[in-house]
């Protein structure tokens, strides 16, 4: 009776696994099945967090963050991005300074009010937009931002220590500190995992690569000189992906569970839209969602991180200037 | 007639053939065939250059470089490292400066006299021999040291410049400079080639991974925290190792073919040898000697170039001060 019951019991476990086979092969093959990493509502309970704290700090100590920001020339592009910054600034309570010089500025110009932001009390963070006009020295420019308002990240001494274990940098910069916070966010583990960044940019993949590896990452940096890119990113649990190629990463380029952070943002034609574009990442997404664990859609991925990283560095930049925990 | 010989010519090239690959195979099964990477003789070339670098500026302006060496405390093997470099200071014709403090001096004593030494024009590069007593803050010590006279290269300013395109270092860390120098010096290609660094270490892991990028290898970083370090390894075409683990790295992690950079120097017992004991690098050297195409030995690999670029970053160092080119 036992050994029947055993054996009926056998054959069903065959039967349900050859069925959850199946329906797993479907699922693989042409089903989303990823966790797609919200980072626009992960963004929206950051700034809440944020908006928190600032509140907290202005009732106890009388400070409200201040962030400057300067945007030089009429790019339609950087007026929009700096137009977001504000409207997040007053999201949060963050005081936030604009200037807005003509195309011709000289550098003289720029660096006179950058002297002047560093000088200000009630400013804790300085942006510079960029690209600069091409007339510019953009190094001579960004050094010249105080260290200790450096909320972009980009000062080379911040670099520096951020690449040096024991050292501690005071700004990380604000979109490779974003896709590491959705990371945590998400409970994903990093520790002892192997990691790829694609791409080296000053501002990401460099910087990313430098985050993963104090996370204890294995870290490879695939880059446009990269012989075997798919070889590497397929052997990954973690992809950071920022070159800025539309779909370069296709679903072959995946291990199967792997954790995709996309940080490009390309626009491509689209006829059906009402703009003629429309923004897609550098990971195709559809093939991602069918092999990754979970993966960043493109927008509303890592995009929303940026300026909440951002704001949450203006505001770390303000506790360190008047010793507030 | 003609091609009676053409075929005698293909059959002896066909008979050469099976020579060489019975040849070859028995070098890879049984015997050496890499070639050795003559670190010391490398080393002995370059400290030629710099002697008739040095010899010329004396010529044409003047100038002798100068470096200056604080050892604080009385370990031997600093001692050892402090007299080895004041010799090789000599024997390219660098004017050495050197100070000797007790163990229990105070951190400001050490600071006063980096603050002299960055003040004296005579002085083009100066060393804090490490490790220092554990009383001082070593971060503030090695801050101290004026970033124009930093030879070590240590300085996260230059760590960060060193890991951003587009900015310029003005010092590299010697060891890793080294290691890249050795490459160069034996034509071996890194452009688009696979290379893994073993170890993060602020002093030679961490600046040679970023050595790598710069010249646009393909970098994965390694460390203790690294789950399958072998399976990593043996996809590199380059592999720098500096993690102080005696003979870690055995044959199965290198593909055949790959060159390697051994940076470490660990004692082992040695009943044989008069002092106890000898020096072994962290790869297994008897069976990297069979599998890579080109290893460095221990003793006479990385350690004689370290030294080389000491004196190196000090002749820059001076030629830069002056304008001298």
């Amino acid at each position: 009776m036992l050994g029947s019951c055993f054996m009926s019991w056998i054959f069903l476990m065959l039967l349900l696994d050859h069925f959850l086979l199946i329906s797993c092969t479907a699922a693989i093959s042409t089903e989303a099945s990823a966790m797609v990493i919200d980072g626009k509502s992960i963004a929206k309970e950051i700034r809440h967090e944020i908006t928190t704290e600032i509140s907290r700090m202005k009732d106890e100590i009388g400070v409200i963050p201040g962030l400057a920001v300067i945007l030089v020339g009429d790019r339609k592009d950087s007026a929009t991005y700096v137009r977001n910054k504000k409207k997040a600034c007053e999201s949060v309570g963050v005081k936030s300074y604009e200037v807005c010089l003509p195309e011709d500025s000289t550098e003289e110009e720029v660096l006179k009010f950058i002297s002047g932001f560093n000088d200000d009390p009630e400013v804790h963070g300085i942006l510079v937009q960029l690209p600069l006009p091409s007339h510019m020295n953009e190094q001579n420019i960004l050094n010249a931002v105080s260290i200790e308002k450096d909320v972009d990240g980009f000062h080379p001494l911040n670099i520096g220590r951020l690449a040096m274990r024991g050292r501690e940098p005071l700004f990380v910069p604000c979109t490779p500190k974003g896709c590491i916070e959705l990371l945590h966010r998400c409970d994903i583990d990093i520790k002892g995992k192997q990691a790829v960044v694609i791409g080296r940019s000053n501002i990401v993949g460099m910087p990313a690569a430098l985050l993963l590896l104090r996370e204890d990452a294995t870290v490879s940096i695939v880059h446009s000189r990269t012989k075997n890119p798919e070889e590497i990113t397929s052997q990954a649990d973690i992809i950071i992906s920022a070159v800025g190629q539309p779909n370069m990463v296709r679903g072959s380029w995946i291990k199967p569970g792997a954790v995709i952070i996309d940080v490009g943002i390309n626009p491509v034609e689209d006829a059906t839209s009402p703009r003629g574009y429309r923004l897609v990442g550098d990971v195709c997404y559809e093939e991602a969602c069918k092999i990754a664990s979970a993966v960043t859609p493109v927008p509303g991925g890592v995009g929303p991180m940026t300026i909440a990283m951002l704001l949450s560095n203006t505001l770390s930049s303000a506790k360190r200037m008047h010793n507030f925990q």
